[in-house]
């Protein structure tokens, strides 16, 4: 197989981006986000069109955040677009032309890394994306693994503090709560301002005041040394790796892939995760320990494991 | 292949078993566990030539509790003997003269009712066995999922309550503090603590105090109407669901099988984990839900399991 | 001393009650709360005239939320009022032309209840009102205990889950996102979420929708046998019992008093407070255990124990 | 009055101290700790016999670990002895001739530490003792609050992690699992499990594995720079200032003491706490805040409260 087209729908840009097999994206186009989940599928084929054009084309994967059923045909729910169980695989093949594939984003960034990134040798897998939620997907024996009715890998929902924290699905003390780029910065905001004179850089990066920081500044800070900007990522690892010795004990993959935009931050986030990890990781005397390892591709993996998932058929 | 043999090594007997293509157990045999990490070894052999005797025999499968090795064949680290990186697989097939399997028992167990029991018609089933303690299998695409180093599914020691109590394998929080047999008689040693006046029952049929109860007691007493007894169950419920619910966001199977000696009450501990699996699912208007199924192969679950794995080779 | 007048700063209005010796309320005269910190001191000031007028007043007292010096002086942090540091105290007796004394409402209503209510011949007394959220008020000694900067008795904010639900002060885990009005309808509307089989009754007298629960409907909807509001309360109650405990193990009172809307349920919240406090209370069997009463003035108490306060000086 | 007798009945010996009106001891008799509850009782008279000699004493004051009732007279129970509802005062009374007073052994070091310690000063104080366990005493309006009952004031039992650690009194969560010596043990073994690398001090100043780690090595190792250690007492720091924290919440004192070994560290926890403790402190903007002092009298201090409680009769 030739040439296949990813899409990675942003909230406020969509991305086509033509891949070939070796992951390599050849070609870029992108428009504006809509505001109406109809807006958005003919947004999403404008972005098909456009990126396609001159290429020959051969599939089209889709990653797109929510639910999508085991046919990767149906957005069963999606968190942040007004789809419910909408037929995102149908209506754009019937536009474009061309068989597509739906995959959830996070497990379309997982095949990303495993093919083309971090994971490549490994046949177990397991990734997750610490953005301002926390998404991931599980590969066992070189295939991904979508689950039953095609939800799994949901790892941001696991129940780390019984009585915890809301989520936004309703439930409390979800994983995704306490280790993400939004509790990195809930971290940092409370802490500087409990303890205002640890945080004179942070806070005089942002507008002065604990409500002012934002995750940037929470990064740029911590490279200069401040100590509440460091103790906000000690904190994320924390639970982040915590979770990573549960996966471990239910999952033990040879390797996991950390990545999302907290991750740009690399050993300054790493570091402190695979301590953590060690830390809670059960029988770490008997048993060969799993690597912690950086995601390779950045935003990008989403989109490339799309283009992948849909060479694969 | 024809006829395989199961091993079940449990804390008083081993028993042996020759198991046909249906998992039928054709003929048993058991020897007394032996005090000494070598003399199981040598008893698992008798055991075996003890059941083997009089039939035509291909393979053996061991179920051992603890780590076993990706390869099958060398017991890691296990709990209650003294196995470290012991070669079992090696000292049984040089003794019995047949190709050996060795897999963790929870393992081979879930493997057993996928196959023989109530997993049937299933391709991705998750077991977890609520004994003494708590552990479980799972299957994927209808193939058991051993992990990279062979030591996934170790469900009991995922942390459920950060701080939570300390448990034999170093951590503290573990699953299976709470949802396990030692977990239930611990609810119940502490509410007819606090409370007598509503465990009459309960402590009538021990030596009249809390220390007293056993299992056994609380089982029946939850029959007979002891509110103790009854709010035991559903605390136990109330964990075991709410982990349950966690492994759907992750595995998203089709069905949990829920074994061990604290599944033999049935319903009166099924429909309470039921309850809490739903209250806890995330996204549940969304997605189709797991069956949560009775195990019915009931103690012979391991035996059988680790016959027909030796049987898949 | 004759008679003293008491205050009591609602959401939607201001009541100030002439008040005799025996905590009897002779009259009271009501006002619309402005939107304004500068009109709410008005208001309070029309409203002690308008009570006032015909009668030989000898002294006010004001019940506010929010911290008061150790003085009785000064609001230092009102939460819904725009008051930092207001000098209520000497603005209100600069007007009306009497001594005032400024007092926590939760002191203020906990004060009303021991000497006129339910703690009526105990010495040592602890009152929780259980409202919109969770205040209360210390007696040792027969005397209000404020504190060495007048800020005790914060029940509501003591943490009773690490890494817990957020709170408004700040703060996470605090007692009253557990244990309050608040916390009631978040229980009700999580269970009839997730099962609305279980909430036919709750759900029938608001909207439908669990959103639509409100406070009136779950107490309602229990008396009427609804599972999911009864199981609404018993988590309610399941909290504020083992927080009494707790103030057991500290304050070791005669008597706890449960005040506040919540409270109005009388035993279909009491009942199961008093279950759960006798189970988490340490060393029940070497111990005197102290009462759990119903708080007898209802939303009187704050005013009565304003204008009380005030008599005493 | 002139001078009293107090009594610290330790694990191996028991100690009496003659104290003169300023806290000053003039002079000790110790004898060995008796295995009997009635040797312990014949023990006392005996060292208070030999202290006594030769001086004219008023009165004599014993600290005892356990509840005491609210006249000061019997032992409701102790954790380390076999008294049960044992009347004291009455046997030491009728051996001795002398006045005597009963009072709970972290009741004594706390009076000890308000009158002639950390404490001198302050009308409003609250004592920590971090020993092997968490007591404590409340003093408030310069007296000590004993509660109703007599058995306020039992810090080390609040509930601070739900469905965490067993605790010796048969509830979970207990304060004192968290924040004492004991605690600090765990941390430190725990952390030298999962990162032996990162103890090497610690590991070379016992026998060289995590078991061997004691109290002691903690200590002489987080003074040489270990990471385990100082990171097991920024953890027993977390949860010591936490707590705090809950308590300024509730009593609101001028200032808290902290004692016991734990204590002896001097800033090398103190300053932890103090952080801890403003991290968590509620509404810490609108409020003075309390100072958290070192102890002064070391483990005298519950001998020279308890003379001294004696003589204030």
């Amino acid at each position: 197989m030739g040439l296949t087209i990813g899409v990675d729908i942003g909230g406020t840009k969509i991305a086509a981006g033509v891949v070939d097999e070796d992951g390599a994206i050849l070609e870029t186009h992108t428009v504006p986000t809509p505001p109406t989940a109809q807006g958005i599928v003919e947004a999403i084929c404008s972005a098909v069109a456009g990126a396609g054009s001159g290429h020959e084309i051969e599939a089209v994967g889709i990653g797109a955040a929510g639910y999508v059923d085991d046919k990767r045909a149906t957005v069963l729910f999606a968190p942040n677009i007004d789809w419910r169980h909408e037929p995102l695989k149908d209506k754009v093949e019937h536009r474009v032309g061309l068989p597509v594939v739906v995959e959830n984003d996070a497990n379309a960034a997982a095949w990303g890394e495993y093919r083309f990134g971090a994971g490549r040798g490994h046949d177990d897998v397991i990734c997750i994306t610490l953005g301002t939620g926390l998404g991931g997907g599980v590969i066992i024996g070189n295939k991904l693994r979508r689950g039953r009715f095609g939800v799994a890998a949901e790892f941001g929902h696991i129940r780390v503090v019984p009585d915890g924290l809301l989520c936004g699905c309703g439930s409390q003390g979800c994983w995704e709560q306490y280790a993400s780029g939004r509790a990195l910065v809930r971290y940092a905001r409370q802490r500087a301002n409990a303890t205002p004179e640890n945080a004179g850089i942070l806070l005089g990066l942002g507008d002065g005041t604990p409500d002012g920081i934002e995750g940037k500044h929470i990064s740029a800070a911590a490279r200069q040394g401040d100590p509440v900007a460091i103790d906000s990522f000690r904190e994320l690892a924390r639970w982040a790796g915590a979770g990573l010795a549960d996966l471990a004990s239910l999952f033990d993959p040879s390797a996991f892939i950390v990545g999302g935009g907290v991750s740009d931050e690399g050993e300054l986030v790493l570091d402190p995760i695979r301590k953590s990890f060690r830390r809670w990781l059960i029988g770490a005397q008997w048993r060969p320990h799993a690597q912690v390892l950086a995601a390779q591709l950045g935003n990008k993996a989403g989109l490339v494991g799309a283009a992948d998932l849909a060479r694969q058929g």
